[in-house]
């Protein structure tokens, strides 16, 4: 078990990687809430529960009050969070309750928002249930809802009082599910962390037979760079972009197919080949660095095929959040574990980059 | 003109008040956002916008973007707020945007949380229309929204760059607005400023008046004690509490007449009706005080009559947000300027105060 700290300018608090967390996280929240309040909220899906719900409860004196989100990107909405708020508050929620946020990335996401918006701001714990929650979205204080104009574009900046992520839960992870989010520590590695970059290389059958110790390797390697990078910039202002390696093009193809066809990781992983691709015709990195990087992304492959027009995608990259003022910003790797952010990609080097890119994915469907 | 500086642990930023801040906005805000962003977004209600509108927009080189909130409590919801945001989101807003909120308390209570949801938090500025709003809700950065459940349920704590309150908007006021506004100017002096309630006991005519001079030293005294308390107690756990008084009971009078009967400054003024009654009998005012400081609210009335059981009254005072864990909390002014908080008011001590304030509520109706 290892606890890795977030420290910003606004918060401290910690993430707790290893195995046994969720049958005890009464006691655990305890020690950073100093007591459990009269309310506490569980957010969590139907399936997590399900799977957990039992082993979760274990560790509580009285039962917390549950919350049931329904799975599936379509219910992270303004309504589901009203309907959601509404049943805190016919529960008697109040400033002292808390809330735990029990399952994946979108879980997180919207029990962070409720969090951050319920009477003004109630405190809130990340239990991440899925490999991606856990590496990546239960850190860095990220919380939301889509609108239909576009993902995440409600939400908050509200750090939890701890993540505590559970290696033990992954073991029901869906096989598709734990590759995607694989790709966020290939980014990790790629962008800031050469050293896991090897390790993901020389242990890919420990990794992906789920065994404990490669796992929490490459989780508190993960996380612990992202938590390097927020602590630095807490409100992604400057070095913070870095972390959205692979994701320029990444939310174009998630955009260019309706959030249908693709797992957000996947999508993460042909962005990352579309960015390598540019930063190898940059001359960032070298030609053998491009195919020992792209060769790492297929290593936790295969990711799914695509057909999609090439202007289809490069069009979809210009709504892009991360845009201010209209400027197309783009995350290239520098070497291997180091990466800088660029303005001045052109059309033509986007073209080619995401030409070459699904190029590679209409291989996959052949 | 005078600027008040409100400094949080979190924020620094000033409250203008005075006259013509309507026609020169434009820059004003430049002098406190550096530039004006690419999108600036107003929102405001269809009254105030045909009264000001023409006028607001004069110091603008490039028209904003005008969002409507429909006036009235009933559309202070999410679903309102997601409406707005999806037209913020279609007219190209991004993180740099700005958003200035022009109106009554509605208006900057929903504008303030569309700054601090949209894309996760944009810049604001608060320009408040109605001496309610002036005075007390364009400070302290509460924002939020209702729930059929209660109200302001759902919020955030965001301050905004600057609040500028002009005086001469409060020309085009109804004289009802503008007296139930003046309850918390009252309430200010109660509770931490005797020169104030000397004041408005001494200048009755001109302030109802409108004169600008006695109405910039009344809002400016009470906007420079509310920055005061909030300056020492940000998130309200302490001190803040005593900007309370006359709100317990006040809320419970909204909620008995279902939002409908009286404005919420009135409400306010009822409450400190039984509040004071409450101090009179504990002896944290003496006799006399209190009949002063119950006949500088009826001063600023007639407040409207009532016709109410006390036990429906006593009964809606459990259900206050203010309540942290079931305990009820009552704040009770000392003497004339200071005032304190007290959590073990008896269902008998607060009857009798209710009792006595319905009395003189329904003397109203005869």
């Amino acid at each position: 078990m290892q606890t890795i700290r977030v420290e910003t300018p606004s918060v401290k608090y910690g993430v707790v990687a290893g195995s046994g967390l969720v049958e005890s996280l009464a006691p655990r929240i305890e020690r950073v809430a100093s007591r459990l309040p009269r309310r506490v909220f569980v957010l969590t899906s139907g399936p997590i529960w399900g799977l957990w719900g039992e082993t979760f409860l274990a560790s509580f004196p009285e039962a917390p009050v549950v919350l049931f989100l329904e799975p599936g990107e379509k219910f992270k909405t303004l309504a589901s969070a009203e309907k959601l708020l509404r049943q805190m508050a016919r529960a008697g929620g109040d400033r002292g309750s808390l809330l735990i946020a029990f399952g994946g990335g979108i879980v997180g996401d919207v029990g962070g928002f409720l969090a951050a918006i319920f009477m003004r701001g109630i405190r809130y714990v990340q239990v991440p249930t899925t490999f991606l929650a856990q590496v990546d979205s239960s850190v860095g204080g990220k919380t939301g809802v889509n609108l239909p104009e576009g993902k995440n574009l409600v939400g908050s900046f509200n750090h939890p009082l701890a993540v505590f992520a559970d290696i033990g839960v992954l073991g029901t992870l869906p096989e598709r599910e734990l590759k995607a989010g694989l790709m966020e520590s290939v980014k990790a590695g790629i962008i800031r962390d050469r050293t896991l970059v090897r390790f993901m290389e020389e242990h890919v059958d420990q990794i992906l037979g789920r065994e404990a110790k490669a796992l929490e390797k490459v989780i508190t390697a993960s996380i612990r760079m992202k938590a390097g990078v927020v602590n630095k910039d807490e409100r992604e202002n400057g070095l913070r972009m870095i972390l959205n390696f692979g994701h320029t093009v990444g939310h174009a193809l998630e955009q260019a197919t309706h959030y249908k066809t693709l797992l957000h990781g996947e999508a993460v992983g042909w962005g990352m080949v579309a960015a390598l691709f540019l930063a190898g015709q940059r001359g960032t990195i070298s030609r053998v660095q491009f195919e020992r990087l792209e060769s790492l992304i297929h290593l936790y492959g295969p990711l799914p095929g695509l057909k999609l027009r090439t202007a289809r995608v490069v069009a979809a990259t210009g709504g892009d959040k991360k845009n201010v003022g209209g400027v197309r910003r783009f995350v290239l790797p520098v070497g291997i574990g180091d990466a800088g952010v660029v303005e001045d990609v052109s059309p033509a080097e986007l073209e080619a980059a995401v030409g070459y890119m699904l190029g590679r994915a209409g291989e996959r469907l052949v």
